[in-house]
């Protein structure tokens, strides 16, 4: 069973108060460039940075007083550490993150700056999953998945929501894809909020696990995962997965370079920070400019959190 | 006689339709840091990257239709070749900039890109002024200089007319201070416009000439500047200098470093691409914290043209 209109509508009610209605932009430049109009939503300018935000808010408002005073736990090194953190610490619930111990001292710092209570864990999928458990046993604290969650995808829905609430006559968006939870409620947002708007997520030929997953119709994972868009390394859950497959049209792989070239036209032309996983997406269009041609496109921009130190041009 | 109300309200419907009204974006993470409310004007969304096209666009279309057929001649290698050229390209009408042979071939390009026509010059200030005239002489076009004229500080009014509009009750505006043009524009503004509001220029230490103009009440210059704001090496000029005098508050001057920490700010907090120019005007705030404690300040972030390849942090 999908989550209906109403559940998308009522999750956007719930963040709005909580989240920033991100700006939209256009370039002419990049119109021309491109054959399409795009219409970029800034989720790098959200709080903390990225979409994740959205999702992590909307989470923890639906969790109950009890659970609320228990507190949130998950397993992240990205932005959802960061946007789990944030959203906690403006609702007055603590949030118990755990990173790999080998993550960047920089993003423990991040989480830390927002409140964020870090338990760390050996690398391993596994040990990161038996952490989190250890600390909902002893706290009583709720997981919540970065993307494999309901609420969390309800969450993400809501940036394409605002977009078509602005912009009501886009043939389609495209985000980028990593663990499916932007490009599931996107299309949630698309089937109910567009007019025949189609979905299409962008993915790194290098983690091409959507792609494979939509092809068998079996969640695929990752051997290798050697991208620059360090936010898309993850694999499809069996929550956005069903989404995905109903309402997601295509999953368009990118090269690495291609995706560099984006994000370099996204710096130059937009005048905007963003990090690589946002410029999947826009490299997707570019490498697929026929089907987009005279097109109206939303393209979700992630996120804004890169080491501006190693910026790939 | 300084300009009039009047005179900017007409500047700013004449170039509305041809500009773009830029947003204007805010951080709590700065604002909490620097004790100030922070409301920053981002020019480096205007079209071709900077706010120098609003007095571009002006100066053309006070033009009769005869001068503006005979084109406009400018000499500049920094924003306001682009912003003339783009402009002019806009009105129908041809754009001749003298740029120095040592001008950099991308700058060089991005004047071509914009239809401009370009004339080589040596790199001395004499060279430069004596090729234009004989453009002038050639041609009939009219000499539009980049900061000194009447009509480009009353086209660059329109940025902080805009913000005003938005949010009437600033108690300051600050901007970077180059050639003049941009600060006596926002100074008009603030006067016809805010209640009560005060403006500020920023500028390097190692390109004080405004600061020292401000000083003995005669233009200084410049003897050497070694500063990263490439934009701010000019000086003053006989039109804008006596605004200035009369309308700006102070001239706060900022060390490189803390131009660069400014800059780096502004990438990280605000996720948006600047020139270190722009910084200037952020990093007088932050030097001067107290002054600016708990008011609500406009910053002008005058462009977003940079070299990506060699940020300077």
């Amino acid at each position: 069973m999908l989550p209906t209109k109403k559940e998308v509508e009522k999750a956007y009610k719930r963040v709005k108060p909580f989240v920033h209605n991100t700006p939209v932009l256009k370039s002419s430049f990049i119109n021309e460039l491109s054959g399409a109009e795009i219409f970029f939503k800034c989720e790098n300018f959200q709080k903390m940075g990225a979409f994740k935000m959205r999702g992590a808010t909307n989470a923890i408002l639906e969790l109950s007083k009890e659970n609320r005073q228990a507190g949130v736990v998950t397993h992240s090194s990205g932005n959802f550490a960061q946007a789990l953190s944030l959203s906690a610490k403006n609702l007055g619930v603590k949030a118990f993150i755990v990173m790999p111990k080998t993550a960047p001292k920089v993003k423990k710092e991040a989480v830390l700056g927002y409140n964020g209570i870090v338990f760390e864990s050996e690398s391993t999928t596994e040990s990161r999953r038996l952490e989190a458990e250890r600390i909902q046993t002893e706290t009583g604290a709720t997981f919540i998945h970065p993307s494999n969650s309901k609420d969390v995808i309800l969450g993400n829905a809501t940036a394409a929501v605002e977009l078509l609430k602005k912009h009501p006559n886009l043939d389609a968006l495209i985000t980028p894809v990593g663990g499916g939870g932007l490009v599931a409620g996107t299309a949630l947002a698309a089937e109910f909020f567009g007019v025949n708007c189609k979905t299409f997520g962008g993915e790194p030929f290098a983690a091409d696990d959507a792609f494979r997953s939509l092809q068998t119709g079996e969640i695929a994972f990752n051997k290798t995962t050697n991208t620059i868009a360090d936010g898309l390394k993850t694999h499809l859950g069996d929550i956005n997965f069903p989404i995905i497959k109903k309402l997601v049209s295509e999953i368009i792989r990118v090269e690495e370079e291609e995706i560099v070239a984006a994000m370099k036209l996204i710096y130059e032309r937009l005048k905007i920070v963003v990090e690589p996983s946002s410029a999947v997406a826009f490299a997707a269009l570019l490498r697929n400019k026929k089907a987009f041609q005279n097109k109206k496109v939303g393209i979700i921009l992630s996120g804004g959190n890169v080491d501006l130190a190693n910026l790939p041009f």
